[in-house]
């Protein structure tokens, strides 16, 4: 199906993807909200599941076509991806937004669903205790309001709190110190780099769970001994559901305007991905006005 | 409670503690068999768990005192261990041996109940599919029977695999090949060496399992991302309980006669030492007669 792109949010696999991870080459975007040009929600405002399966393999008829192994991903394998006039998304994938979620926050749909993976892959059964998350960049300040709003006792830890005081308001602890060591019941890995993965080893504590939910590059000399020793449950993790997604976003569970660091018209997607990549941004925004 | 030697197993462990791991110094060795010379079970033969928790913490009165911080280790960690005539074990750690179980036949109780915490931790819920052991040495044919014997369908891949062709009767398959790529819903990794736990994180399919059963060395440049990508849930995974493992012994569905590559006196455990380190040695018994 067509859909005319409205706004998108530039995300870190972006910037892997420009130097050259999974050596995509194409147009970059997959967070993004639409108007459908036709199917079934034509005319409508959309959001979309990015992962386009076969439908024809046994993963995809198991309801996992985000791990079918034939499948392209929206902008970032095999397919265009959304900083364009209009990109191309199977029908089946898109759900539109309710009013009550505006274009900006619907952007934010991809990420969110990205962070209630968590949610889902730790099921009704864990005990919502206290979580940890490492990183406030783009996509920790999500997961900690996501945890937050699932019950968890949630702690986001980082070095760039200054303009994140208002995450307390979601029940949300702020900390700029590593967590104890083996402290932790569950532990959020969010920091992509190779000292935020060795500091959430050791803050996971025994028996408690640590959630892989960046890909960490440089991964060298990392002692993964402890996770034997204190038989630690390492959750791998990557997109989820947009449903659960949009209702965070609309009965106001998650906010995310503050986490916008700036906007940019669509004619400036270059300046766009220069400004993603400085330190200290989060969320970069493409509008096509 | 005072324990008098029957017979005891050198241990993978054994030897990394004698290069320097964990800083132990002291009488290795925490896989026995010995007759209680006092308490509960005087004069009876018993086997017994390794971890001495305090009692007085939070993971002891939750039954987790094999995690209990303050803990010392039989023979690896702050307390001498069975290579010796007598050793010193609290009461509650022991267990007897069922009349079933031979001496050399019960040195297996601690490394077979490591084996069984995988069925523990999996849970009683987790579908009995496929499993792929990576491994043949002292650990991996263990880990292979207790699987099957709980119903999954079982590969064990090695290198050494001439003389484990009796597994075939406790239906376990054998390959001297890596698995293919994601093609696994159960992996254990009980190589215990880098090149093993690439193989084991390749072969996981998508949200599948991924067991850690021995630690890594040399985990250098081992790439985690696509423990993200397919989402797979790693398990660390020690010690286990002794009760079901003297039930598998005793009830012959773990056979471990065939993986005695020698037996030695306990005046000789210095050749006992030297042979365990000698390539494609399984395990060596040691005999206090």
């Amino acid at each position: 199906m067509r859909v005319r792109m409205r706004a998108a949010g530039v995300c870190n696999t972006d910037l892997e993807l420009i130097r050259g991870y999974m050596g995509f080459s194409g147009v970059l975007g997959h967070e993004f909200v639409g108007t459908a040009l036709d199917g079934r929600f034509a005319g409508r405002r959309v959001v979309g599941g990015i992962n386009f399966g076969c439908g024809r393999c046994r993963r995809c008829d198991d309801g996992l076509s985000r791990h079918c192994e034939h499948r392209t991903v929206l902008g970032i394998q095999g397919t265009d991806g959304v900083f364009a006039e209009e990109f191309l998304i199977p029908d089946e994938n898109l759900i539109p937004v309710p009013d009550a979620v505006d274009d900006r926050s619907a952007t934010f749909a991809e990420p969110v669903a990205a962070a209630h993976e968590i949610v889902d892959q730790l099921g009704a059964e864990a005990p919502r205790e206290d979580a940890v998350v490492l990183g406030d960049g783009k996509l920790g300040p999500l997961i900690a309001q996501v945890l937050a709003a699932d019950g968890f006792d949630v702690t986001l830890v980082g070095h760039h709190l200054d303009s994140l005081g208002w995450l307390s308001d979601r029940g949300v602890r702020l900390s700029d110190r590593a967590p104890e060591q083996a402290s932790c019941g569950l532990v959020v890995e969010a920091t992509g780099s190779a000292h935020g993965l060795r500091d959430a080893i050791a803050a996971t504590r025994p028996r408690g769970t640590l959630v892989l939910k960046t890909t960490v590059a440089d991964a060298h000399e990392i002692d993964l001994s402890p996770i034997v020793i204190h038989e630690i449950q390492v959750l791998g993790s990557r997109c989820g559901r947009m449903a659960p997604a949009l209702e965070l976003l609309a009965d106001g569970s998650v906010t995310v305007e503050p986490l916008i660091s700036a906007v940019y018209s669509l004619d400036e997607v270059e300046t766009a991905f220069e400004h993603a990549t400085r330190r200290g941004t989060r969320k970069i925004l493409v509008e096509n006005s």
